[in-house]
């Protein structure tokens, strides 16, 4: 009754004398009151999320751009410009996450929503250990600023107390309210807040990746010049005009190169992190599919960290090894990276297949539900593949193109790309398909996607490991003796729920499936950290083999790998931090 | 009762005597061709989909490299090998098309699902028409070959006769089978055969922006030595060592560059339609927002056609111009250029701002149902905008860089960058925001966001556009005088899935600002053909005005120019195919 009401209201106003006299200027103040409503309250969440987008585009490529300049080492732009740049992005990040979390505090009776599966804690324990790298490395600079301060820009000494700020300050938010749903304020200050602090991290990623990739390019040019290759000049170096007025201002600058893949891997992972937040707001969460399952026990884990541990400690000693003979042996060394290589990619090859194939053998179903992390997860892997499948296509081409001349180690370098990529491909199958997978929680009933019931004959599975799957079946078989109709009814009704796992008809039992698939987890788990460790500290047969530089030309292939190394890194770290969630899932 | 027997014989059979005495080489047998059917027919969706995308990328990649390889000029690899790497993947391409229409055309009883978004006809019409003049062009190349046929590798003719084949049966399978989704065989043949579909769409696309960029760096390099800014070779000729033995040869080399930007437009189109082909593979169609609308009587169109007709005619006039006056005064030229591109981009930001405001006083609801199609189009809109606005950032930061000896039209060059910018995010967000609007049907009632009944003095809006919502309000109205019980109630239930639109209480009615739309989007849509014709003919200030060239060095300002400019041309004719989708939709 009272829609009807209102509805009356409406109708004697529309004819009402008042009305049918409304002048024109009331309809325009109307017209503007209206518009001020639909631009604050009710903007559509499609175009805030369209808007906020492009501003954070454009704040990553205007410092994209200042980077390209500052690149050319021309007199005008200057590395101070693209510092202050990023010391002002980070200042209102501060700002906004400390306005969002008072406003937080304020609201504390109304709990927020919250996405269960965004930054899981032990993301945010090892994030948090990279951010202690990061402030190491402000405390560098800062002492490098004071060594230098008489003629050095007051932004360089700005920049690290700031982002030691922001570092301190990000990972508390990243604590407490990274899993937040936003519902409110979700149009402006929201949106905008996130994405900005999405690309202040990028820029900030972007910088680093370009500090650590001038380095490498200054020894590679140096080396290429003793070579006999080219004639390169060794870039402008932009060491201060004036002397060190404390005795350590060398090794603080040395000591930074050691520390920039942490500081590099910390700003992107934030980022993607923050990101989820982003897509995360306004989201209505799924309630079936958002709780944390409970941790299981773990089952026998000896040859995959053992295995693993053997390929860490070597690659460790490949490193070490490297780095002394690439400087007088440099074809020995590339060589013997390249064997290794081979080896450690084929065993991961292998791990990864034997992970899939133990999934074709079993048959659960797949969980297909919503969830902005994960799906983040799959497109960054599959995205930050592509830089070194480039790298490894134009080493394949180069191979094919080099004449008999070229060094001996061709063909090692040959089957290492073509394994690489390989490899990237199962290993990517294997992680998607382990994030997919439902979990395999004996309580929690997987919903089948076709049902069938087969009536095939069954072995007993009692192997020493229990099988809840199977008490449960047998107590209902029990029960069906001396049922009531009603149970008959509601089990049946049941039945349509439930699938039988199909494993249990095989010899495999599922905790020896189970048992498998985590050896093979932490195997590559292993594996992809050394993988990080190679290239992060130095070792980069690319730079120094010579074989690809033939045929792509000095500028062509730098900027392959420019772009495919900070991609390639990214790559394993977040293969770490996926396996390192599939371990806990199977 | 059927599912309780057919569990009695499951329980019965496991513990019957036959099934336990079943030897391991009887569960081998069963883990082997169980894993058989797992890989064949009952691989999970989402491995299937990733499989198939690293399938495809590989592919992209390893052309790419072989172009980058290409790009070098070096002795080993040539333009043979790539376009004989083309071919056969277009040749796998014919036959999997083939094999795909004739499957189809044997079960032609069962009548494929459609999705009724992708590939309208109006789309697949203008394909027809790029595809036209790429045959023209493959024709073109047969001559040349012909030509030199003595003295030129078998591939070049090969190539085009091969081109003409694809191109002709693409067109076909377009117009037939864009629209399938495909159900049956999802798992292996049709993934990889869409996708690779797809990729070698997409090769054929990076092939022909590898030309034509080519050719425009030649170009640049000419005519920076004639500058005198630097002392570059002109790239080393690929002419054949023959005399051409008919006389057309150079006529058809160089009508080829003005084929180009044809050619290279329908690869990417065909490809981002193969590519929601294969987002579509398995995909259950929501039936009710599967359904297309019937085309509504257009409103008086005037001003938007003329304005769009001169600014068409203008920017002709402009090409012409600055074609003929750039090799002898760039800087006049350039000049000219940019002050009218700062004209037109105010016009352009002005009317698509325009078109966001009459959004936000209308208070139509958004349309968020799934539709691959049109989140494709959001995504690459977004996507290809990247390049010009990185191109706009350099160029701001050139100018900001440029010493008092840089050229007059610095000032214009940062008004149209920023305009660029500009006119680029408000351009998206009005064709964002038109494609997620709900098609605004008088009979398709909107289902509100939030419902509200406003009891607001309602003005009469009778102004000689008929408007059916107020003859169903008014007719409501009537009917509460003499009505029963039930029909008020049935009335008071309808009212919570009306929402009455809000612009109807405002002088604008919604035929009015129907009119206004239709009007913006035909003027965005001629401006943004302008916009494509003048780089893809030749009009390129960025590489005439020397200005970003001493901020960013020839090397990274030609790389940044081959990736932008090709994004920045699929931007245009995205945005063209777009405007025309919102031009049929308002």
């Amino acid at each position: 009754m009272v829609e009807h009401s209102g509805l009356d209201i409406m109708c004697l106003n529309k004819y009402s004398p008042a009305s049918s006299s409304s002048s024109s200027s009331n309809a325009e103040k109307k017209l503007f009151s209206k518009l001020k409503v639909s631009l604050t309250k009710k903007y559509p969440q499609k175009n805030a999320e369209t808007l906020s987008a492009q501003y954070g585009t454009n704040l990553l490529l205007i410092g994209v751009s200042v980077m390209l300049a500052l690149a050319q080492h021309g007199p005008a732009v200057k590395k101070e410009h693209l510092l202050a740049f990023i010391t002002a992005l980070m200042l209102v990040q501060l700002v906004w996450m400390l306005c969002y979390m008072i406003r937080r505090e304020r609201e504390r009776s109304a709990v927020p929503e919250r996405d269960a599966h965004a930054g899981t804690s032990w993301i945010r324990g090892g994030l948090t250990m990279l951010a202690l790298l990061s402030l190491i490395m402000d405390a560098f600079r800062i002492g490098y600023f004071v060594g230098y301060h008489s003629c050095v820009s007051a932004v360089l000494g700005v920049y690290p107390i700031v982002h030691a700020l922001h570092t301190i300050s990000q990972v508390h938010f990243l604590w407490f309210h990274i899993k937040d749903v936003i519902k409110k304020y979700e149009t402006f200050e929201s949106r905008f807040g996130v994405i900005h602090a999405v690309f202040t991290n990028l820029l900030l990623w972007c910088n680093g990746v370009m500090s650590e990739a001038e380095h490498f390019l200054n020894n590679y040019r140096r080396r290429l010049t003793a070579l006999g290759y080219a004639n390169l000049s060794t870039g402008v170096c932009v060491c201060p005009d004036c002397n060190c007025t404390t005795s350590v201002c060398s090794m603080f600058s040395t000591s930074l190169y050691y520390l920039y893949p942490f500081n590099i891997e910390y700003h992107i992972f934030v980022s993607a992190m923050l990101f989820v937040m982003w897509k995360n707001i306004g989201r209505t969460l799924d309630l079936h599919s958002n709780h944390k399952r409970p941790s299981t026990r773990s089952p026998c884990l000896l040859l995959g960290p053992l295995l693993g541990l053997l390929v860490l400690a070597s690659s460790v000693t490949v490193l070490v090894v490297y780095l002394i003979h690439v400087e007088k042996s440099s074809q020995a060394a590339v060589s013997m990276f390249y064997c290794y290589g081979v080896v450690m990619l084929s065993c991961m090859c292998v791990a990864s297949g034997a992970g899939l194939l133990v999934y074709r053998v079993e048959d659960w179903p797949m969980d297909m539900g919503s969830n902005p992390s994960r799906t983040l997860d799959t497109e960054l892997l599959l995205g930050s593949s592509l830089g070194s499948w480039l790298m490894s296509w134009c080493s394949v081409v180069a191979v094919a193109a080099a004449g008999r001349s070229s060094p001996s180690f061709r063909w090692t370098c040959l089957a290492y790309s073509l394994l690489l990529v390989l490899e990237k491909c199962v290993q990517n199958l294997f992680i998607v398909e382990s994030l997919y997978r439902r979990s395999r929680d004996p309580d929690d009933v997987p919903v089948p996607e076709i049902f069938s019931v087969t009536p095939a004959p069954v072995v007993p599975p009692y192997d020493g490991i229990v099988n809840r799957a199977y008490e449960t079946q047998d107590k209902l078989c029990t029960t069906l003796g001396g049922e009531t109709p009603e149970d008959r009814a509601a089990f049946s009704r049941k039945q349509t729920d439930v699938t039988l796992p199909v494993g249990n008809r095989l010899n495999v039992t599922p905790g020896r499936k189970r048992q498998i698939l985590k050896n093979i987890t932490i195997f590559l788990f292993m594996c992809n950290i050394s993988l990080w460790i190679l290239p992060a500290f130095g070792c980069r047969p690319q730079y120094d083999s010579g074989l690809e530089l033939e045929t792509f030309g000095y500028s062509i292939w730098t900027t392959v790998l420019n772009l495919a190394f900070p991609m390639n890194l990214f790559y394993r770290m977040h293969s770490v931090a996926s396996l390192f969630e599939v371990f806990r899932k199977v």
